[in-house]
């Protein structure tokens, strides 16, 4: 696609995923369609989580004491959190901030649960609505002032290295999730001028998109003991001393739905992963004058017969020209199509018609049709993620030098490069090539290379793009 | 239970079901085992709703000109708002208020999408948080300043008969809703005064808790062209005339799970119908030196057999007395139990426990435990809702007078009573029973009754209480 941008905010418009009308900029609507795809998604993502977390739900509003306790987490924050000042007629006795995210609404109640190692780990996660006053210019499900979908998951442990261990888990439950999304993925340690404030260290998820930019998707961070201490989270451990806890927290957004749209959709509109599809399959029964009693029946009998496997069908019936129901589908993303016509009846086929690779698999009806539906539909998933992963290794280019860092950039790719990890070279190559350090990539490597920016012995492999 | 307040506020706390000691009066948090209720209970509704409605979202805050568009809504909610005036440091140009309700975050969109009469119906839900300043006595899930779970449908409509329909649909779905959940409910059409601030009228279910006061807990709303005048949501209708739409609005809250809490709870704890339960059946076995291994194995064995059949199980292997764990599940309502000890294993037998009668059946093992149990599920759903109906109907004392109203009503009654129907007289049996007329229970009856307060000819079957 020539211009991505505006061929996301057709697609998002055209294929009636969201309704960015709403009268408050970066605040938009979920239509059913969008609202459906949003389900699927975090269905994916629940019962992921549910394997070891808590689905929990806490208030929407924090006062202003408990998020001004934690100083560094704050001043992250102060420019962007939305305040509550007035109920009714009446000014409040304490401002209220809309959470930007929940640390300072959930980790107060930590403290009260929390009283000996018995009590631990916590694993809970939320999935809820943040919000964050954007001064930037704002687009949909990628930089917006209500975060619709912020799933975010937070832990307590006893020990430094069990929340080190959980920053694992959390990374790999993040690649489970995308993996089932068909979303290619780069994953770093964020420089420490660029972690999560309040974090020890923050490991990243961003996916490059199709202008070359790279979008952060997840983020895992190990809070260490900062917010239990300003949170008074003690325990006693085993031989009765009592210690401050240790704690991690990670979250996903809309971005993920974001990027599953931007990473598989093409020039006929979007294209979903069958997982995400609200429909999988649709049935275009083709009907002529003659016929179309025989035509529809079959197709019920082929319908019952997907639903049977667990398929999610549709068929269409509307009384309007095939050509349009193809094209009307094609822009909504199901992964198959199925069409059957009098003339194949009485043949004893169909085609079935792959939205990714534009195949049209002439089938006889003969065959287990859900089989094959239920075949195809895997294949087409394993073709959407090996077709992102393919395109972000064209991406990006490993490179001994930044010298021409910004044009190479600008042709659409993601440089890797050695470097030494110091913060100060770091902050000096990102200004001089107007561009960001996504962080490392692969931490304390063996090599000979020197870093292009300060001449030093480079100690990782880090990534340098342009970021939403 | 001699005190319900008590009684609820302590539930909520020893089941873990709510935390409210969130630093925010009438704002709490959803705790693990409550969150499930939550989603069991948002399950059943969804279903529901999914038949003939899309799910949609819509943002959580609202511009000031929007809200204050409709002059008898905003009236309605003006003391209840709260405002968002800051965003970072900055004062915002427009103050935002926080959702009361979403006539007014809908109602522009739908201006934007009806033009013709082939654009409706259109018939969305939303599950969101609302707001509400409450300055009343709060109270966890029933009183609160964040509704977290209110769940609201908006339709429109191309005639007002068509409108008045889906009021009765809307009826039935709630119907439907409040007997899964095993709720007893009355249904009335709320007098004038009490009716939803734009509404033509209100249908509004409600429970009569066990200390006597009723809980409103499902309201339907025919709104009429009100807000359609408001919003300008016009469409061509089929003679190619311009007309404005009609719609309705109806939904439910928190006060669903508060109710169900409140209609099956006993002395021993929660009870919960099966399809709220986050597990349906406990399996306990009973451990002592000799002889766990076989006890275990048939447990899992059990186990396995109950989830092929769909039933929610769990295994309570922790290392405590069998009595404490008979406790801990019957406080959390579990609503059957199955104990499996070596001596019953000898005998070929197993005791299946029921948490609403108390009673033990001893069972053969050679018999088909799954389908016993899925049985007895079935039998516990209907007891719960047979007893909660009949609870209900002890409690309605139908009266020629209203002399000794409040001192029927304090001794844990409803009143019916026959009425006139006219708003004045309405207003002063009010003021002088210091009660609340819930509406009429049975519209335009033949009669000869006349009523108590005006002695004019009765039309009506009223209903009065205390509320909630």
């Amino acid at each position: 696609m020539e211009n991505f941008s505006e061929w996301f905010h057709d697609i998002l418009e055209n294929a009636e995923i969201i309704d960015s009308r709403y009268p408050i900029k970066g605040m938009s609507v979920w239509l059913p369609y969008g609202f459906q795809i949003r389900k699927a998604t975090l269905k994916i993502f629940r019962d992921l989580l549910d394997r070891e977390h808590d689905e929990v739900l806490y208030p929407l509003l924090i006062p202003e004491e408990e998020l001004a306790k934690e100083g560094i987490h704050v001043k992250g924050f102060e420019d962007e959190v939305y305040w509550v000042t007035h109920g009714g007629q009446k000014e409040l006795n304490e401002k209220l901030a809309i959470r930007p995210t929940s640390e300072t609404a959930m980790y107060p109640m930590f403290s009260l649960w929390v009283r000996s190692h018995i009590d631990l780990p916590i694993k809970q996660y939320q999935v809820v609505n943040t919000f964050r006053y954007e001064t930037k210019h704002t687009r949909p499900l990628i930089r917006v002032r209500e975060i619709t979908t912020f799933a975010e998951a937070h832990t307590v442990h006893s020990s430094s290295a069990e929340a080190a261990k959980q920053v694992e888990t959390g990374i790999e439950l993040y690649k489970e999730f995308f993996d089932e999304l068909g979303i290619a993925y780069l994953i770093s340690k964020r420089p420490v001028w660029d972690k999560f404030p309040g974090a020890e260290y923050t490991m990243a998820f961003d996916t490059i998109m199709p202008d070359g930019k790279t979008l952060q998707i997840a983020t895992v961070h190990n809070l260490g003991q900062t917010f239990a201490k300003t949170f008074e989270i003690t325990f006693e451990n085993k031989e009765a001393n009592h210690e401050y806890a240790y704690q991690t927290c990670y979250g996903i957004s809309d971005r993920a739905i974001a990027a599953a749209i931007a990473t598989h959709g093409d020039e006929k509109g979007l294209q979903l992963p069958p997982e995400l599809s609200p429909k999988q399959i649709t049935i275009i029964p083709i009907i002529f004058k003659d016929g179309g009693e025989e035509v529809m029946a079959k197709c019920l009998e082929i319908k019952k017969s997907l639903e049977a496997k667990g398929i999610r069908v549709q068929m269409d019936t509307r009384d309007i020209r095939p050509g349009k129901k193809f094209f009307d589908w094609e822009l909504k993303g199901t992964p198959l199509r199925f069409e059957l016509g009098p003339r194949d009846l009485n043949n004893n086929v169909a085609i079935l018609g792959r939205r990714d690779s534009g195949e049209k698999i002439e089938t006889s009806l003969d065959e287990n049709i859900a089989e094959k539906v239920s075949d195809l539909l895997v294949e087409v998933e394993e073709n959407l993620k090996s077709t992102a992963w393919a395109k972000q290794e064209e991406k990006i280019v490993t490179l001994d030098t930044l010298e021409n860092a910004s044009g190479i950039v600008d042709e659409g790719k993601v440089i890797k490069f050695y470097w030494c990890g110091d913060e100060e070279c770091g902050r000096a190559i990102e200004e001089e090539a107007d561009l960001d350090i996504l962080g490392i990539n692969e931490e304390n490597i063996e090599t000979d290379k020197l870093c292009p920016h300060c001449g030093k012995p480079a100690k990782h492999l880090a990534l340098i793009a342009k970021t939403y």
